[in-house]
């Protein structure tokens, strides 16, 4: 298996527009910096990721709820929850060839050192003492820092002041906190509980890049999960080892994950505790999955600002309290981008012969098989197999081209599952399944193959 | 069964609020106009609705693929679509109370008449002729009607100006066009082929209402079937009735739908036909679904505005064309209020008991299934039970209270199946299974309680 420093960005972003992961957005009008439509293969994998982890963090869990907010919020939300004032880049311009940058950044890419959290005063000094350069032309000749709010703006109603100004949100989290009241009455949950949600979000990112990593658009898995006070340190862990072994259930190669804790600088003002989750990208370790511990931080900025009560009477112990909060939050192109690349393979198959194969767990494949009839006068009775199977769930078909070559087709898309209808099949009532990974091949009743398949699915 | 007409709104937003399907958006902060959040089980309906879509449209459609495109596009794709031109509401302000009106509403409300696609002049005209009034303050004293466009306007990147300003789309169906060619290319699918995507739209609606009726932040359910110039009728009909058996599969009653030709004067001015599939709200009849044949004029835009191939080269009659489009566009909101709607109902069962219950179709039920201890002394075993079904299906769990009030609980939030482990149960390994509709009750062995239950989601 290829390791991941050896795997080309360069190849899998050309597999991904190829055969229909990821097309570059608007492409026939020259695109919209760094914006991505999901095709047919990829809004299949994305909503396998999603799928799962809804399973798991919602279905199959004791503890949590489901919740779908709106994007568009009372602009008050974000005046509370601090992005108002505080969710913005440290820019700068260069002063001759007028390029923007972000200070932060170029103190990263330039000295290795990160500035995340640094005061604009501590930045400036540094890039004079450094003699930070701009990465266009070489000048040192910098502007002042200012601060650049990340938010989108948008005005609703019919006209356009500061009246109607709001905001598409830049997290699905405030839609959590600004609901704990409604969803604690309604659902009558006891705390320890959490609320979870998938939604898009917006950020006005500088620099964005490195394909699917950061982009303006994407959409978050959050949990937010309310729990006493005390008890905070213990559920942190639960949930770090929890999603570390979601990944892991979904085949994420331990080898390419690390777990990283913030240090005292870096951690934000309110939070106890912060894991991040990375993965080794071709470019090198990125955060993944950020896990915190944001204490009661969040529902009070509400209550102070809302003058609404958002605490909680505990019956067991009565007493009232306003909850921890624990949140795993994790960007669903980002965890996609990681599968791919953590899938992508490039083989020796005997006597010089190559494939490219992506090893998805069978859960987040597009497509879980595809049916081949051995020759195309068999096209009948294997399509039957094509339709009944659809059912249960997705499946291609294909029919043109040598055997050799249809596998490598769905190799290279990943489908676990290659399932050929040939001469004997009318005859024996079976099919024969080869394996992706292991390119074995095994003889299965044809009325097996549904449950033969399903049974993989599982994770 | 109460007629739709005797339903009252009221009483459903009620419901939805004090259960957990919808909360009002923002609430603790006084909301935003007509913004709602999703709560616990609101997210798994309207989840249920999306998947069988999904699952009909796309999965287990031989024509249709997905796709999940962007909700920032190039600005120039809504100049070549005609929304930068002409996607909006003729405006108009009551000169006395100073208030803001949709002139073709109020023609519509006062006159009785669909003034849609009327010219601001003919407008005008009517408005003066028949005396319309502003609702608010009885003035005749308008401002001449001017155009509002119904686009949420963005800024991408650093600095506000012209250059920056994007869009919020106004429909998902754009992101399939522009992506026409390189799904036909990466598919290899031959015409006809399908297009489907789900997705969130904006609309800067100067009137939304009607609970989730009419919003400005919505999600939308598209397909683009992309046929052969002159089998276009025939496609047109098999999606109308395709849309139509959908419906009905998931218990829709038919009573409550009817099809809607659009005449020569209501057609838009590119589409050979569309009906809509409109549905008897308590408020009064409303669209549904609008199932239009809109011919070759997307891909004619895009192909005169990018100056790209859009054509399709058809192998097997070695002619090259731009291929006839026909659209069946829903919104999920819309359709899960008319299924919230249908599924209301208030029975006397008797001795002047009452229930409110909510008929789902199972498929569309926000838990399958409730498990319920007769006693809190069979918790163990009860929740056994509970675990294992979380595994195949959203599964809720009571033993707060007697078992008939139980029972009501689930049925006004529509959940078809109340398990019921007993002290039977622990002899004879069955438990009472107890039908939401008929109020039947049968003993079914536990370990087929989770095949029971799936064979009833199927639709």
């Amino acid at each position: 298996m290829l390791a991941n420093t050896e795997k080309s960005m360069d190849k899998l972003v050309a597999l991904c527009k190829n055969r229909g992961f990821v097309y570059p957005g608007s492409e026939i009008y020259g695109g919209l910096a760094n914006a991505w439509d999901y095709g047919p293969l990829g809004v299949e994998f994305k909503n396998n990721i999603k799928k799962a982890w809804w399973q798991k963090f919602i279905q199959e869990s004791p503890y949590n709820v489901g919740l779908d907010s709106a994007i568009l919020m009372n602009p008050e939300v974000w005046v509370a929850s601090g992005h108002v004032g505080g969710f913005s880049d440290p820019l700068m311009d260069c002063r001759d060839c007028k390029t923007r940058h972000r200070a932060d950044k170029l103190i990263e890419d330039q000295a290795g050192i990160i500035a995340d959290g640094w005061s604009f005063e501590k930045m400036t000094e540094f890039i004079k003492e450094k003699g930070i350069k701009c990465p266009n032309c070489g000048s040192t000749n910098f502007t002042d820092i200012r601060s650049f709010n990340l938010m989108f703006k948008t005005f609703q109603g019919v006209t356009e002041d500061a009246k109607s100004e709001i905001y598409l949100r830049p997290e699905t989290a405030q839609g959590i906190f600004v609901n704990f009241a409604n969803i604690a009455r309604t659902t009558r949950k006891k705390i320890p509980f959490g609320v979870g949600q998938i939604g898009k979000s917006f950020r006005n990112e500088i620099t964005p890049g490195n394909f699917i990593f950061r982009i303006r658009e994407f959409e978050q898995m959050e949990l937010e999960f309310f729990c006493k006070p005390g008890t905070d340190l213990e559920w942190f862990k639960y949930w770090k080892d929890f999603c570390e072994n979601f990944l892991l259930s979904l085949g994420m190669n331990k080898e390419n994950m690390r777990l990283r804790d913030h240090d005292k600088a870096e951690l934000s003002f309110y939070s106890k505790a912060t894991t991040d989750i990375e993965y080794l990208f071709p470019f090198g370790w990125g955060e993944l999955w950020g896990i915190a511990d944001r204490t009661d931080y969040d529902l009070t900025q509400h209550i102070n600002h809302s003058g609404k009560t958002l605490d909680y009477f505990d019956q067991e112990t009565n007493e009232r309290y306003v909850p921890y909060v624990i949140e795993p939050s994790l960007g669903v192109e980002r965890v996609a981008l990681a599968f791919l690349v953590d899938a992508y393979d490039e083989e020796e198959i005997g006597e010089g012969d190559k494939r490219i194969v992506m090893h998805f767990h069978p859960a987040l494949a597009p497509f879980k098989a595809c049916v081949l009839p051995l020759s195309k006068k068999l096209n009948d009775s294997a399509l039957k197999i094509y339709d009944e199977l659809r059912k249960h769930f997705m499946v291609t078909y294909d029919d043109a081209g040598s055997i050799g070559k249809r596998y490598r087709r769905q190799d290279e898309i990943g489908t676990p599952f290659c399932i050929t209808y040939d001469f004997d099949s009318e005859n024996d009532g079976c099919v024969t399944i080869r394996d992706r990974d292991s390119m074995q091949q095994q003889r299965v009743p044809i009325d097996s193959v549904a449950s033969f398949i399903s049974e993989k699915l599982k994770f």
